[in-house]
């Protein structure tokens, strides 16, 4: 499966509403648990989402376009949803993640992208030179690998109460990859 | 956190819509593409799921209530979905996992289970002696490793598009971990 903008622009359209439908008005137990010290909860993740929204997408295609390879990508704070979540309710940053991608996507479409400028090329701090494709699909594909992050935080909240049938379920023996 | 059927309910009523938001209408590309031979597409993770929830979790509930230890589960069958779902499309399988869902939490809220009959335990045909509270417990979390599992098939069909990003996405860096 190669890039497609119609198909990259499929899925981040639906990844908000989907973890909307699964987390609003969940017992809090389901999403402010996290792994242990220094591990992300659900609540944690959609806060490290809206970061994204806010600095990296978007801003990143727009230097590629603007600046090529001639200014590197500014780096991505992976901790800022801590500071900016403070105070927030699961469901305040639920809407604000949604509203967001909305507008991201809205002003991706705006840029009228033909299929030459895919190749287009940037600058990432500590990756190299990247093309403007890599960073839409790094996108989509950053959405799923919350998603799998997150269904991993939340199982781990019944990793005892399931008893023995923890054997058959792969998800209570993922080692998290580094992410 | 222990097991509280109240939480449990909560999760496993969400996770059908959430996936119906997810999947429906995305294109094919991402719901038709699995991770090499003998692994499952989402189109096929959807059939399991229904499969599960005709005969696997409530049928066991019933027998733990019924028969105790002294009758083993039935085997479930983990192929069953390449029948099942044969000539069906991905929303009609959606729309059937959300009725099942329905129907099954109807049946398991009926029940009118109490504290005391968490413990209430049944035999496992691999795993042994099983308690009714695992057994519910375990309904959810199979939900969950099915959409870590769903995440991992979507985010291979483009880890090729995301370049030197695979780096960075765990999710692409996930084995399986035997699911």
């Amino acid at each position: 499966m190669g890039f497609n903008l119609e198909d990259t622009i499929a899925l981040l359209s639906r990844t908000p509403p989907s973890l909307n439908v699964l987390l609003r008005d969940i017992p809090r137990s389901w999403t402010q648990g996290n792994e242990g010290p220094q591990t992300w909860s659900p609540f944690d993740i959609i806060g490290h989402l809206i970061h994204g929204e806010r600095t990296d997408w978007m801003p990143r295609a727009r230097m590629i376009l603007q600046h090529g390879e001639s200014r590197a990508f500014d780096p991505f704070d992976r901790l800022a949803q801590e500071r900016d979540s403070q105070g927030k309710s699961l469901a305040e940053l639920l809407d604000e993640f949604a509203r967001l991608r909305s507008e991201n996507l809205h002003a991706l479409r705006a840029m009228k992208l033909e299929s030459e400028d895919f190749d287009r090329r940037g600058r990432h701090p500590a990756l190299g030179v990247v093309t403007l494709s890599q960073l839409l699909a790094t996108w989509a594909i950053h959405d799923l690998t919350h998603l799998h992050q997150l269904s991993r935080v939340m199982a781990y909240q019944y990793r005892e109460a399931v008893g023995p049938w923890s054997a058959y379920l792969g998800v209570l023996h993922c080692q998290g990859h580094g992410s």
